[in-house]
């Protein structure tokens, strides 16, 4: 055994025909920045490992400099986000709502708001049923430009009008920067869509109000990155931020995206941030939600939020992965019996 | 409304500058099979639905036809796996334990029988703690040439020893279509591994076998190729496949694969076959064990498959996703607990 | 044989279970949009073909109505980009230099401007090389917080001076809605980055304006998913859009992205928009950007982007993939020569 | 800069909350096999440097070890297949015709033997137009057990019969390892399917023939694991070994497999084994063929695999992305063009 002494950040591994003058060329650019190399040299392979910076290590361009085959990081790269950085669970207020650290949240509404009718309908029968925050959104982006796009901010109103009336915050989507402060004007819980998730302007332009935001993953983001997108948030100062699982792309068409239910458990590892999932969007079809729905309680989910809709075959967004209010009545009887025994394991 | 009789399974859409020849082309090969052709002509493109025999009518290339943009299908390849083809679920009996329709099966023991010690230590604890089925391998197909293949026939004699200690009937993989009759003579149960789910000789082989078979979900396979393998298994005589979910390749690196959990529902809806869930291989980490079992009782899985070794850091394969014998305890704990659940949902 | 007129757009395959009423719905709401339905019934299955205005039907939840399987579009959602609304390509004049419809543009300079030396550097070298098109980033949209963000309007002043002393227009990235009018009033060509594919407010923002747009595919866009933001742009008004294949998200490691090189001719096929490819971003690595640029013009592209540094390993954004000025002039002979061959083809 | 000698061949990154216990059991570990460790001690994390044999550093259970967060290997696990093992080129003689260092081979001829009259049409064309090797195959793994399976030995007859008729070398399918001595007893080249590269114990059995074997990918498969599987031929004793890229599968439904292009040069900087593509299963259409065997030659590939088939809409197997013997034609006149520039290029 040998030993030294210092943080490794980053491991690069010089490639097999690398000269003694690539190898010093990585030595002298470490200590150019105030870094120490750790250097173990081997027949096949010399290997350095980089103490210092993480941040200064990692930005610069190794694998860019001759004779490097690869860098390999081993601190990860999100910081404030992370379980390293605080221990305990963050709990986010949403309107007197708590979510995370061993408080649960049943989100549900319609996907888009369409009119008063179809949002108060939708709202009275999920408050009933249990819901305690209302979902609803004004901004809609779409993939085809000749889809429905949202009712704006009349749709924010009607949102306000339901909390009025339910007695329940509301969450709903921001997706232009310049719409953020409208947004956060109304709603108790900004929602970034999954298509947002690495538009950094408006993670930003987030990380500045002081309203909490709901974080969905990007339909291809790794976890990394994920965390990645949150620290955006949370190192502008907006630490009440909630990451939502839906779904990612795959290969598999028999459901509309694949919920990855590991990454519940993996974020709780690597972050003390809250985490729901959202059935509806990562399953695509109504008869899949409630069992998508019982394994996000199963696997230790902060929450869910669900689309519950009065006629799913009038919906203008959506519509085939909505449920309906009794069957979501049905899913909360069910969503209670299993936070029991969960409860029962702590 | 214009309407036809006969069920179309397949339909067929010509390219916008198909001619009128290439259509006819299309209706006469129809024709010639014995099947109908409803044709839909439009400005843009002409539709034409294939009614008649559907392995007739699917097997042909119609995309080799001249002016045909795509051939859609209508109704599955797979028949006798299907729900249309039997209601009722399969039970399954494994050395008098069943598994389906109810059933629920705990299944667990080492990733590979090492020694005698190794397996008696885990199966002992494993059936006290309430596992009603053993796993453990004596042929382990392995991505580096130059890890441990298991114990071949020793290790099959060893599974057999400890059936006999512990009344417990055991599973055990079948890598070579040379090999399933020996399998075959020790195993109760015989499994088909993720890497070997389209090799179609080994299926075919254990179609004329008589023990029942786990089929383990390919890493890139679709679920409708996961039932088009169980189909193969199924039509040459052998009725008594679980189906066995372990997750799928994505692009997402910190778990080993991605337990598409999804695929339980939507298995449930398309097959009459029992289904389990096998949260070891697919999270690839000890740590993430206990959510992803939860998860696979919530979704309504009819058993699940650990790995649990003694000894987790002295395992010769696949050590980093054992569970201890201890783990393995607290888990059916909470398995029994939220099977109480569920069942209170029916 | 049985005929129908009517261009079918929609398929909806009814459930085996599905009831007469399931049926007679579906048709009555077709009927309702002054759709008409060819109706084929089966014995397991009934089959509804929608004929009628294609956003009519096809924007409706069809798979959340009772009984309903699954709904398969027939027509792309897509129109105006599509062949089947124009033949003839389309040819985009960037700053006087055409792209597309025979015209192949070479496009080469640093991933981001970061100083006046650097990008003249890099620029006088191109030109050389025999680039017709500048690249260089002003504002960068990065995974991490801690990274490099660009030089901002700076940036653009110094992409402009480059044009001036070097005769060439320039492609910078916008990535902010409000930076559109800033961005657009220096470059001669825009560019959506790949994270912003599916950003609608900055593509209907980019639609009204009067420069061209380069638009990347997202790392995770289907070609449908692509040439339907390429929509987005084209129906605002704006028709000089260039396509960028970039390399997309899969399980494989070994490379950044995977390079979709099929995409060339699938898009040439479907659309009749020039496309471009970027063998920098989807490669990852220097040593890779010689034979993927040359994939690309034997792909039939219409142009390609490289990233282009003095100094790699000194570059503040992307270094490893950026290939030397020296390096550029030896592709650009191999580029000619292929292309003189493939002319040879037509 | 700290100094150390040894190639490390694996680095253990230990959590955050490892205890020193933990640690000095990893560094136990290590030296009872006779590797050293390099300790390197941090504030937020221990990283271990092992330094010994590769195989067995690699292949013990590190992640199952308390306190270890991560393990990255830091030399690939396969050793005869690299260049790091022999620098030039392999050279592969296939009945005479030499593929790899600079020998190109066309492969072309039906996917399947249906007939003499089909085969021997198909020979004759692509022999005439400058096929080198004759592709058929008598055994075929489907998909859906409905479809045809191929002639069996009849097929190998009828290859046999075109080679001496035609005076080209042919390439088939092994699909189970009790066919391998029957296949080689008749093939020049023998061929493992996408389906099988992972087939360990088909694989053995090949690397005991002493004809020579082409391996295609398989369709999830990373280029490191389709290294791995060459290096299970290799270390049996044939080193007769040809990689064939043939598509992987992705979220991209508009071809039927995405060719990773970038695999050409990867292999060929990885390995000195030669490299084919096979643009016919991956692009899955008759249309693309051409486009995508460009990109072979350009990527630099040592040949490449076609289906020709005199009346593609007959075809049994693959119809839709066979091309016909005049297309073949034309298609040679391009690719040896583009050869002769590649040529010049060295």
């Amino acid at each position: 055994m040998k030993s030294t002494r210092g943080d490794e950040s980053l491991i690069i591994v010089m490639a097999g025909n690398a000269t003694p003058e690539d190898v010093a060329q990585v030595i002298e650019r470490l200590e150019s920045i105030g870094a120490e190399a750790h250097v173990s040299e081997g027949k096949h392979r010399t290997v350095i490992g980089a103490v210092g910076d993480r941040n200064a290590i990692q930005q610069l361009p190794w694998e860019a400099f001759s004779g490097v085959e690869r860098a390999v990081p081993v601190l990860k790269p999100f910081k404030f986000v992370s379980r390293d950085f605080q221990v305990e669970d963050t709990v986010v207020d949403v309107g007197g709502v708590l979510v995370g650290g061993g408080n649960f949240a049943p989100i549900a509404g319609p996907c888009a708001v369409e009119s008063r009718d179809q949002l108060f309908a939708s709202a009275e029968a999920v408050a009933k049923a249990g819901a305690t925050i209302l979902r609803g959104d004004a901004f809609k982006p779409r993939t085809s430009p000749y889809s429905f796009q949202g009712l704006a901010e009349k749709g924010l109103e009607l949102l306000a009008e339901a909390r009025a009336e339910f007695g329940m915050p509301f969450v709903a989507e921001a997706v232009d920067p310049r719409d953020v402060e409208l947004v956060s004007s109304y709603a108790d819980l900004i929602r970034v869509g999954t298509r947002n998730m690495a538009n950094f302007t408006l993670l930003s332009e987030l990380g500045k109000q002081d309203k909490p935001v709901m974080l969905k993953r990007g339909l291809t983001a790794t976890i990394e990155e994920w965390l990645n997108a949150a620290e955006y948030i949370y190192k502008e100062g907006n630490h009440d931020v909630i990451m939502c699982e839906r779904g990612i792309r795959t290969f598999e068409t028999s459901t509309r995206n694949t919920l990855d239910i590991s990454a519940v458990p993996v974020v709780k590892e690597l972050s003390h941030l809250p985490i729901i999932v959202d059935p509806s969007h990562s399953g695509g079809r109504r008869s899949l939600v409630p069992a998508l729905t019982r394994t996000a309680v199963a696997a230790g989910a902060d929450g869910f939020m669900v689309d519950v809709h009065p006629a799913p075959e009038t919906a203008l967004v959506d519509g085939p992965q909505a449920i309906l209010p009794s069957e979501f009545a049905d899913l909360m009887i069910q969503v209670q019996a299993m936070l029991a025994v969960m409860e029962s394991f702590r």
